[in-house]
């Protein structure tokens, strides 16, 4: 591992906590609209189903390209009407839509990302768009160097253009970078384009739905349950610091 | 002010004395070389004179897309054999190039940046690379909370690709952002597409090469001696913190 000098992190349930984030947001604007009796939790989930499908219209060039806040704010659209909140106005529904701009990190991340920022470049490789994620990032403190987005490269990962995107983008070999994931597909893609790979488990991601991505499933450099244990593993080796220089 | 939520900053000059910085690293270099008597000033003026005549060739079309880490070094080659320094080896060469990713920020810029970075989205709009803003910020700790450098947009400033492309990228309205800068020509192009400008004056930029630039020429939202200033200018009218709801 001497010659990773950049971690890249996938962010939706990899670095933050998607579902008791929005789960949480939808609760509580449900109680001021006097609705006691709502699932957050499968508002949350349901809103997230949107999100590979509608990412897909645009992978296979059925729709030009699209934000990922667009395609969040379509399913948003197309849910609400089941959960009794057909009544909020667009402007509410806008805010509700930026509820995946504050999406609060899970309990290791900060403490794992802070260490490892000492010694290594950091940013997210995600989805999101560039607002989205400066905004997550800024919310919490999330130390990132530099943001990888989905806009910034106009795709949407798995597609190669992500992956080899943020690794020109940094001017580094592949091998210099590793990309750091919940989800095994992540990770197989960015292993096929040369990257180094680490796998943080996060059985918890989508709650009683979830179904995979509960273990490794392939040959990855790390398997950690956490960003403070990927922390542990990479710094045990006792490097130092980052350095402009090389 | 009020819409501003965005404060992109020209870097080298700006928030950054390129000049000091190059002198030490070639004086420190020299020494080491048992060469006592440059000028590490007048070298630093040298390499830098082939910035922007490097880039034109680049931005007229003459060339294709090239990074201005190969611009530093084509032009570093050209000089050393005039400051005895032609026996440099390849590896040499490549180290001393870096020195324009190692950079130390003007006293005022680091307080500044920080004050900022409570209310305002931050980020360089520079024509370094990717990799060279990024080892700015991290070998000091500029707080960016994005990179906007001239190979994401594979262009050089003042192309209208870079203020578009930023303005873009933030996902906001040129009004929303504000370029922040030690050249005037920088703020009028940046102006003329509808972004905000601040002008930081820097009149030891060039030392005793500097001709420009001593005075605001133009009609820019904010003229101030540092980055504190602006953050004293901005900051006081009390507005509240970042947040990513807005």
């Amino acid at each position: 591992m001497e010659t990773v000098k950049a971690i890249l992190f996938d962010t939706f349930g990899t670095v933050v906590d998607w579902r008791g984030s929005v789960a949480g947001e939808i609760e509580r604007l449900a109680r001021e609209k006097g609705i006691d009796d709502i699932d957050g939790d499968a508002f949350a989930r349901a809103w997230r189903a949107g999100y590979q499908p509608g990412m897909e219209e645009v992978r296979s060039g059925r729709r030009p390209w699209t934000s990922i806040d667009v395609v969040h704010r379509e399913r948003l659209d197309a849910i609400v009407g089941d959960f009794g909140l057909a009544g909020l106005s667009d402007g509410e529904r806008d805010d509700l839509n930026r509820a995946w701009h504050r999406l609060d990190p899970w309990p290791d991340s900060l403490p794992g990302l802070r260490r490892l920022h000492q010694r290594f470049i950091l940013g997210p490789l995600s989805n999101g768009s560039t607002q989205l994620l400066i905004n997550i990032a800024k919310r919490v403190g999330l130390p990132w160097d530099v943001i990888g987005s989905s806009d910034a490269f106009r795709s949407f990962k798995p597609q190669a253009e992500m992956y080899l995107g943020a690794v020109s983008m940094l001017d580094m070999e592949p091998g210099e970078v590793m990309m750091a994931a919940a989800h095994n597909d992540d990770l197989k893609h960015a292993q096929s384009h040369g990257m180094r790979t680490a796998f943080i488990c996060r059985p918890y991601e989508y709650g009683v739905d979830q179904v995979k991505d509960l273990e490794a499933t392939g040959d990855w450099d790390f398997v950690v349950d956490g960003i403070d244990e990927l922390a542990d593993r990479l710094l045990s080796s006792g490097g130092s610091s980052f350095s402009a220089g090389k």
